[in-house]
């Protein structure tokens, strides 16, 4: 049986998420519902996109996403089913599943258009509740997507910032900072291949710098800068025993450069 | 087999959430357990009620609903089973329950008395986890809720707000804010059938105004105040992409008229 | 089957949560996975000591506990499953399991060594998700939990203040703030055993002070503070209806007296 995960920029106190899973669970009352995460901040889609490509790879094979960042709900945004790899989402087509599906471009996609499988009564502001809870739902217990509405070629995608690599540079960005504070980057352990990781490459975040990648924050003193491969395989800013977020103010976007001599 | 659900004011870091579901699973191991919200403010009962109110109907029948708002744990305050429509409450006779009361009376109304359905020790001051927690269990594995205690008659009620209906207007208040800072109102669409929502209605709420009510919050532009008919079926005023609640700085309990000429 | 607990400082916000519980159901999809907190204050290896502690053995037997509070991680600190009681634990050896520990030794000990049961590829700084989300699903699924590695003797111990008991003074101090601001400090009901509890005692927590246990906080006025035995079974002392840590200031490690004539 499949599970069913949630992400969504309700909040972490917020009851919409509960009302999600009594659409389920009043379908498919014996649902596995796993929630991902409800703090992307507030309509960010971008932020959302970030997570659900760290996160949703690490469920089960034919698990269903369900997400929610959807500042257009209720205008005449589409509502789709997408799978991308082993992993199936139900999303608002507005770029969120679009960071996942620049790794690997998703196999068959759905506009959800069949009311038949929504509850009785859609509401224009709560279509996470409204349809893409009973959706899952009935995804769950073995419907077969086709149902769902046409397919369609593309999902929307946003417009990515790429890691700019020469043999001497490698230049990308901040992409999330995770609860502890610790700067993601979209710099990946592949890209740098072959080079160097020790005191030789040069690690500069906004006005702050460091030497050498490392494996672990206890590699270094604490409330140093501390750069290593992160357990997602990307390229991490930490300060050691401290948010380096806030004590440093950089925020998502900041560009982070690699510099060998 | 039944969904147990919880909504408390232990706050959403808080251990006493876990402590409940182990009492629960110590008793029913297979037990399906869903959180409505831990984050409704400390000991505010009526907003407690609401939630309930708002979010609870959407579970599947049968369902059984603790809830803990219990300023008077310890002191003779009743808890109480009740039969609400056709989902199954558990929680302390003080109020919580009486929102969703005016609008359906409860059906059976059994007083925990029988201590032989409670854990073997408890205490004064967690009578969520020591007594709802293993009674719910317990009515999950079939228990007759008449087993519990005697049977009474009422609940204690609390004094809502009731809005008032003229020929010109209609007057009721924000009784919930969301967590994106929306503005949920008592004031619902059945109220409001037959009368013009476009813009010859005023919408005023604390010093601010509007006209029209919507349907989507896309239908303005961002940082507009708008007021529209949500999810729940209820007037709810938004600022478009904003936090209404803390840019507006209204808080539950404001005032909220439609006006028509 | 058995109960899989979570128990982390990745904060309430935090995706990497649903990571730990994507790699469990990866290797047994119906695992039933309850969250303790993910509130312990990043790397406060006592704080989530206590918590354990408090928490935990409200669960059903054999339930396997997962904590993770590990600022070494990455580091040669050693991981381990631990059987203390009836409960099962898998932490890392930094003195999280020490506060469990001094009321009950453990039973079983073993290093965790064998990479067979662990994520394919195992990151320096993430082994919640990497090596005791997999270990727990397969020990959930029958494991024997010898197969994991050599045994040890012993865990880590952090040393943990006592209270010191004389005929006219009972001195401990304050263990756990809750989600309410009640102070919970590490002086049990037994330790009061054939003392007076009644205006006789003086309670003092820093520069104030109350006379008196109670049973409940509505025994006493709104605003006052009081001194309880807590659901725990531990002198707790709580402003009623108001936040003592707040309003007071005090926090963990603050010294609370007991004094009789």
């Amino acid at each position: 049986m499949s599970i069913i995960t949630l992400t969504t920029d309700f909040g972490v106190s917020s009851p919409y998420v509960a009302e999600m899973k009594g659409a389920i669970l009043s379908i498919h009352p014996a649902a596995a519902i796993v929630d991902v995460t409800h703090a992307v901040p507030a309509q960010e889609i971008r932020r959302g996109a970030v997570i659900l490509d760290l996160v949703t790879p690490r469920f089960p094979e034919g698990s269903i996403h369900i997400a929610v960042v959807d500042p257009g709900v209720g205008t005449d945004r589409a509502l789709v089913y997408a799978e991308i790899g082993p992993q199936r989402y139900l999303a608002p087509d507005n770029g969120l599943l679009s960071r996942l599906a620049i790794r690997l471009p998703p196999g068959k996609i759905i506009r959800l258009e069949r009311r038949e499988y929504w509850l009785e009564s859609v509401s224009h502001t709560f279509h996470g509740r409204d349809i893409l809870a009973p959706v899952a739902a009935r995804l769950c217990l073995g419907l077969e997507p086709e149902r769902l509405g046409p397919s369609q070629q593309q999902i929307i995608m946003l417009d990515w910032p790429e890691v700019q690599i020469t043999p001497t540079r490698v230049t990308g960005a901040v992409m999330e900072i995770d609860s502890f504070g610790n700067l993601v980057t979209n710099i990946s352990e592949e890209m740098l291949a072959g080079r160097p990781v020790d005191e030789r490459v040069c690690v500069v975040c906004g006005i702050y710098e460091t030497y050498g990648i490392y494996h672990a924050y206890g590699q270094q003193m604490p409330g140093m800068l501390v750069a290593l491969i992160n357990s997602y395989g990307w390229l991490e800013l930490a300060l050691v025993n401290e948010n380096a977020a806030e004590r440093l103010g950089i925020s998502a976007g900041t560009p982070v450069i690699l510099a060998w001599e």
